[in-house]
């Protein structure tokens, strides 16, 4: 039985309140809070367990060596990678993806070469790959979700052209909350010989995931999404994927030997690791990972499934007010405007005023927004400690915009 | 008057034993130890203020944008940089030089151009120029350190020749405590139309350091070096070499508009920070930059002076131990080899045994292991909280050592 009061008193922070009333927090899509395991890890690390890690000799390089690399270990039970050395740790899905276009897509490519989009994209996975259409001339190809908000799978594969390089796909839109068959992509488009990436930094969040299931090639996740600290991250990496790639940032760890002519490299996946990496916070991510699998995810997903029928009940029950995301699937993650005048950024700042944190903008999908013919729109999105009272505060000042604005 | 006793109290990890033996930490050249001020108000972040930065509207988006944003201005101040917009902020030094690598070398070098080196520099600040020299044929155009290791800078001056685009080279060895004169390299590789980059890691812990007196085109530091958390950092650029630089990284927050088709970017020094930063850890590092100011950087150097003075002489005094460094001006870095068969890994454990951590290995700086002849030292490196008493325990260890190997 999932307890989600006794899940909501391990975050410190949903005790607080903003503006005089309960913090009511919907801007899990943007970043989630934190459970108490995972700050009093990091204060522990820095208090008692602190140094540099792989360097040193000494008992606390030792210590924090340990803790470290022990979270490699955690990230591939998380996605079941079928071996820890398929994980490179980093400081989140950005730096994941950047890395796959410097280092694997940049060499791979050619003027001419495809990489496949779909219009759901987060500005993380679109503007890597605007970088090889500027400098390289790689063309990118867009594809559309249909009339129900999903994402075809035929219609991603029917995109497919001799010149195709890669498929670079959400798995879970951040904005229409719609998830994507991966699995089916990646069967296809690997019988065409075609790569697929998959941003997780919203998926991995709301349910199970098994990288050796979907058959990707790439699978990001961020850690500050996960409940874990800011600046923690990973991406899994197919070996066949793995041996194809160069080095991105150069530093200390990914070398085996530097002399003034010549340079050698690490095995992976540390040759893509540089640099004193972010060892506490990546000691913290995987706490975080440990109180979610703690958890459960499959009853992550179950609570939140509830979560999300709740407040489609309820948010379509307004008849002034827009949701995007039709998809029979999606996750709770809800994107909507208001019919009349009231901008995004009005209701955003009314629902502060009564303590709930929603999120107003473009979300970081910009093309998304295009294709939905707006500029802007107000998200709640749900994590694992939400609840229906919190649904019903977000509707009631829902209403009061709707009063405030008509 | 510094009182270094009370500093010492302010670091909860200093009061702790290793090996039933209280802890004396050398290692600060790798890492440094992090004051209560700076793990409390990481977990005062992440217990009462935590949400993302920059694109949302809420009061706990607002907090804790004002909190992140406020170390930039903080940034500016330790450096003495002209502006606050002259500060790229990211996850320390290796990301810092990278950007530079592929965001201002990569576009404006061809094959044939030249990059000046130190043989001191730090893997950090030599493998990404490897990387031009693999991928583009750049050249890479080593300075020895003279017989005093000091880096004479006319010998950096007279290594330009009409190909040489950039000198990259340390403000301070991590291994030898060399100061380098930075000032007037700059100033006469600018009269020869050479921008400088430096590497601020090790400098900016221990002496003031001002980007307007140097004349420096990049200055980069990493803040678990700087009693601040890991995976935090920033790199000064000066505004006519920003001006030149394209984005590194691609993601959120560095865009200004994103279409299918086309894509602008947003200004400087947003231009250079991509997707969620490392919010929290960058907080802390403000934290960490207002205790070192607080202490005041000429009353840490000077506190530091004294222990160098001190450490030299005591170890100057055992005639079986080969000191490498000898600059007059160096910093409180010791690196040192023991005559006969110890290797710097045997000694180091031995020195663990008696609490004392410091490092062992190559430093990151194989070129000029390779110059002193050795594989391996190893290195003890002061911080603002270590005293005499440290070092003669240091010195106890080492007798020890001698002993055992001899």
């Amino acid at each position: 039985m999932y307890d989600v009061n006794a899940v909501r008193a391990d975050f410190p922070i949903l005790s607080r309140e903003v503006n005089g009333k309960p913090l009511v927090y919907l801007d899990n899509g943007a970043s989630a809070q934190k459970p108490k395991v995972v700050i009093d890890a990091i204060a522990h690390a820095y208090s008692h367990e602190y140094s540099n890690v792989h360097r040193g000799l000494h008992y606390l390089s030792n210590v924090a060596t340990e803790k470290y690399e022990g979270v490699r270990g955690k990230i591939a039970q998380f996605l079941n990678a079928a071996s820890e050395d398929d994980i490179v740790m980093n400081s989140g899905t950005t730096e994941g993806i950047n890395m796959v276009a410097y280092g694997w897509a940049m060499p791979q490519m050619e003027a001419g070469d495809e990489i496949i989009l779909s219009v759901m994209e987060h500005h993380a996975n679109i503007v890597p790959w605007h970088f090889l259409r500027e400098r390289m001339g790689v063309k990118l190809v867009w594809v559309d979700v249909d009339s129900n908000d999903d994402l075809d799978p035929s219609s991603v594969i029917d995109a497919i052209t001799p010149k195709t390089k890669l498929i670079a796909v959400t798995h879970l839109s951040n904005v229409l909350g719609t998830k994507v068959d991966i699995k089916t992509i990646c069967s296809e488009a690997h019988a065409k010989g075609v790569p697929v990436l998959v941003d997780g930094s919203q998926a991995a969040v709301h349910m199970p995931v098994d990288v050796q299931d979907l058959g990707c090639d790439f699978y990001a996740i961020t850690g500050h999404k996960l409940y874990g600290p800011s600046g923690s991250g990973a991406i899994y990496v197919h070996p066949d994927r793995m041996s194809e790639m160069r080095p991105f940032m150069g530093g200390g760890d990914m070398i085996r030997e530097v002399h003034k002519d010549v340079i050698t490299y690490n095995d992976p996946p540390m040759k893509f690791e540089a640099g004193t990496p972010g060892i506490v916070q990546t000691i913290g991510l995987g706490v975080a990972l440990d109180y979610m699998m703690g958890l459960g995810m499959d009853n992550i997903a179950s609570h939140e499934d509830i979560l999300r029928d709740y407040a489609r009940d309820r948010l379509d029950g307004l008849n002034w007010l827009n949701v995007q995301g039709q998809s029979a699937t999606k996750a709770a993650i809800f994107s909507f405007t208001l019919s009349g005048a009231a901008h995004a950024h009005d209701i955003s700042t009314v629902l502060d005023k009564k303590g709930v944190a929603v999120r107003a903008g473009h979300h970081c999908a910009q093309p998304l927004m295009e294709h939905m013919g707006v500029t802007a729109t107000c998200r709640a999105s749900f994590g694992l400690y939400n609840t229906k009272d919190e649904v019903d505060t977000l509707v009631d000042a829902l209403e009061l915009c709707h009063e405030l604005f008509a």
